[in-house]
């Protein structure tokens, strides 16, 4: 299979329609989701010539995780629903790729076993945790502690889910529980008034509406490790996120499954960047497909990108195999097009390279 | 059924097709009529995050009237066409949620049976009435005082229809006349210069390319309840409507039915809003389908918005419980379109949230 | 039949498919040719209400030429080709409309014959004829005193067609040849060193690239009546016009039938009445097919409009009949367009009405 | 055949589809290879008009080349997959056209044989050499001479390459080797350490990410025919061109086949015209198919054009014959096309003539 399409079609053979759906689809239109893809599609790429960029180094460093290539994991729910092998065979292909994973809060294996199977492959795995602050705050801190103690390196705070999007492919298809035997795995045996003994429903985890910036300062304050807040696209919001004080950000769209018709992630990524000003890392996820993808957000100000559908695909298509194939795919692609651009660096890529 | 679409579809099954094609046509092309709908798709919406948008409220109160959302429903002739009950269901399920219903002059149910049907379900209900000013002055004031007496709160005066627009739809489908039994009920046994007697006939309305800024200074010089003006789309007239003492304006191409090519009322609407300054309410109608387009609106500077072909649909669909179901549908859609926008109230939707 | 379009429909059922091809089609990838409609459809109509606008008058003046209205027919060829009747029956159905024809030089009914049948309706046609100047100027002035003495009352000279444009319709279906008995009979028995005789091939008038402003001042010297140009795109060469003293420019890419990618007349008229401020008439051809369409072009600085390929789906569908009924058909809805814009005359319309 | 395009599809009847698709083909999703032609048809061209064009004139003169029209054969490979007679046959055709043939160093016969068919034609062809440069500079150097020694006149250096793209139809088609009996012919019997004697392998010709503008010196210190280089995109490359003294510069995308989702290489032509400043002859080629193209590229900077494809569809359909038809045809088309603008001289296009 040579990309991520040829992947998503062999998903989609393999797996129940329902569930392939819930995966693929997104929040009502699907305008979002179509779009994510599109809006990279619409950029230009202007490539430099003649710069002698044979020696090209793909790796960075992230809030002191470092990374084989500026493409990581994005955190994804339910893999075990992909494939039987689940979070265990991603942890497994982003470990051996050297790349970081963040796992989710709704996984369908408990973070400590991901992290087990990670260090399988690598000593010191790049694990981070991704996070739905539960109104429940006693609860949310025995995740965190549970995370923490499995090795996690950073906390990533979904920040755009005050309530859950409609995904009218999940209302048609009735998709309201996990296959049976599978659970919300973090949260069981967490906290008495929880039903985390049997999190077998879809909707185990409880959107808030009522979070502000004083729960991420809250957060800040029961753990040392970098919160990053993920699923901001409004400048203003940005900036919000450097005089509070986050380690960093993640500009996203939930992959098109939250508010239908909110901007392409790329699409808000110059402002965001330019709100930043380089005072914290910005990462991107929602549409990455192609090498060249990844080249104009790296031009555009991410330091880094996430891809979640893909690794699902790859997961479903092939289990662990499949994944490390997406991964590779990406980095060779990636390579390609960084070296097509003259770029030998990640952080060489310059905003005159991208145009509408 | 979980989306307006699903209701249209639905009510096409059951409508004979010309009634259907009344309903959902538009003029010529129907270009303006499509772009109504796909000029809030092109729009998009940036959310504000960890606002706290636990408690919202979406209330508001239109020139004295109050409303439990700033959904209305939008005038529409003819509700017996789509439903038996008509107009009295309709009636009964803004009654029900609460919303303000804005009385068609051209119903096939006299304002005084509506209202009763209204006051079954509410002791004080939020009827409007729509009113084409007739050339027989007198004529016109008689339907005035029969819809004061029925106990309307305002009087909403079209005035973009000058001529009757061509809709070749009706002109294929040679649809003319009212089934039989049905008329235009709010013409009948009023003033002796009329057929009104048994006004069966679509085209009973006169429509008049003579009206002015006189006449409505003539209905304002008539009547105590506010007078809003529907059918605006210059900013200009917007200045005028605020200089000649207008209570409110409707922004509205008339559903697109009346001259094709006209813009999308949402892509004018911010011009408008920055044209009236606050001086008076803006209501717009035209292509709300989804909560996202109700945000957009208000973010754009309308107080609320009206809904027409919706509300026929659910009638169509399922008479007084079809429109209750809209009517809930939009509430809901609204509502987690306001929080994942971060907002708490229809008012804190700011033009920053919306971009092109 | 209500529209243009179906019109077109009818005209294609009766005509032999090259010659409906010769009629309908355009230059090469016929780019222009649609955009010449498309282009009318993209502009937005902004209308103003409440002016009392019940007593139109479509009625224009054009360099001394009364028109009923500013919809003119534009010059197309070979009538003959389309009707039996050929330009006798356009010319009985634009006298009867009350509106100016442009007859083409390439007609296939003598200038005189066309004027006698226009004279059996009304005393005094608005009759204009236009010309493409032959290498050959003797020959071209026998063609004006010839024209001149049937008593038309006006010259257009194309100015686009310094070579003939490549219609690959026309290679298609290899049509080189009027039917038999055809001719462009206009050239017929003028001059010695001419084929006039028999001119029955579609290409006889010479295509002259050698074409100057002196050609136009040799053309003013010759003849008394006003000489209007026809084919500017450009700005430029619309001052040009002014300062050369033609008498009016009519705006037009030869109904796309020329280079194509050329602008749709409609997108560059603006800028062409800026240019000429006003100091001589600007007419428009290309793509005029709705009511809203001349409402656009008038308002963006046209004083009237030409329609071509309507006029021969008219003829070839109906003879004289079919023409008149084009022709009221896009009076009424002119006429329609105009009051649900607020207006009263033609020159009441304004540029702030129409925008992209 | 009429258009490049029905030139194209015989070329796809008789072409294995292997090969079609290699010679078709672009980039992984193909985007810019759409792109490089519909950049041309958004383009709208304004003629000017009277401006007595009838002694035109094409021939053109380029870095001391002469050619009998701005329309050059640009370098594509392997012509003895599109027809047993390749690039002697193409050769013989630019030869007889007048026009400058661009041999590419990918050629399936040897430059000395290619020089020899045209100079049967003409005694001084206008032959150029297309040259990757190898890591190896000795090997390269070989070249060079060979090519010197054939007589050709430029060399055009292809600076878009630092690794080979990724065409997905190459790889579905698992297209690798040339067909038997065929080889890259230039790089046979050359320096010791190559596998030259049978370079049969599509990708013998090594792409080295390593170049730099010192390596364009060193060639320039190794010959003294004019060195062009050939794939810049980005106005900056355009000004160190300058700045390092090369003779010339091809705004090219290697016809969409390196690097997807780069501009279209009319849309970055102005500002790469305007960054030269005249300094040096700027060629563009991609997606020329009609003559009105390379009218546009001419009025926005481009002094000639190359075409790729359109020679090779030529070529694949009717070998010598079919190449001199598309020269033909595409000098026919270009003529109309100058002349339909007003223009003599393809110097007299002037950027005002286009627009978006």
């Amino acid at each position: 299979m040579r990309t991520i399409a040829e992947f998503e079609a062999a998903a989609r053979e393999r797996l129940d329609p329902a569930h392939y759906d819930y995966f693929a689809g997104g929040a009502q239109d699907e305008i979002t989701l179509r779009e994510n893809e599109t809006a990279f599609q619409q950029l230009r790429l202007v490539p430099r010539v003649l710069r002698g960029s044979d020696k090209r180094d793909l790796s960075v460093t992230l809030l002191g995780t470092p990374s084989s290539m500026p493409i990581l994991v994005a955190p994804t729910a339910f893999h075990r629903l992909a494939h039987p092998d689940g979070e265990l065979a991603t942890a497994r292909a982003a470990a051996r790729a050297g790349t970081i994973m963040i796992v989710s809060m709704a996984a369908t294996t408990a973070v400590e076993d991901i992290a087990a199977a990670a260090r399988e492959v690598t000593p010191d795995p790049g694990l981070w945790f991704q996070l739905y602050l539960q109104p429940d705050l006693e609860f949310t801190e025995a995740i965190v502690r549970r995370a923490e103690a499995a090795g996690v390196k950073a906390f990533v705070v979904t920040v755009d889910s005050p309530v859950l999007g409609r995904r009218e492919r999940d209302d048609r298809n009735a998709f309201h529980d996990l296959a049976p035997g599978l659970a919300v795995e973090n949260l069981r045996n967490l906290g008495e008034n929880r039903s985390g003994g049997n999190a077998s429903h879809v909707r185990e985890i409880v959107m808030s509406a009522g979070l502000s910036w004083d729960h991420i300062a809250w957060l800040r304050s029961k753990t040392k490790l970098p919160v990053l807040i993920k699923g901001l696209l409004h400048a203003e919001d940005a900036r919000l996120a450097v005089h509070h004080g986050v380690a960093g950000i993640v500009v996203s769209n939930h992959g098109g499954r939250q508010l239908d018709t909110v901007p392409a992630t790329i699409d808000v990524l110059p402002e965001i960047a330019a709100a930043v000003g380089g005072a914290l890392p910005v990462l991107l996820d929602g549409g990455i497909r192609r090498g060249t993808d990844v080249v104009k957000a790296l031009a555009l100000g991410a330091d880094a990108v996430g891809v979640g559908r893909p690794v699902v695909w790859g997961l479903a298509a092939a289990g662990r195999e499949g994944v490390s194939e997406v991964l590779e795919l990406l980095r060779a692609d990636f390579d390609q097009a960084l070296a097509l651009c003259g770029g030998r660096l990640p952080t060489e890529l310059t905003s005159d390279q991208v145009r509408r």
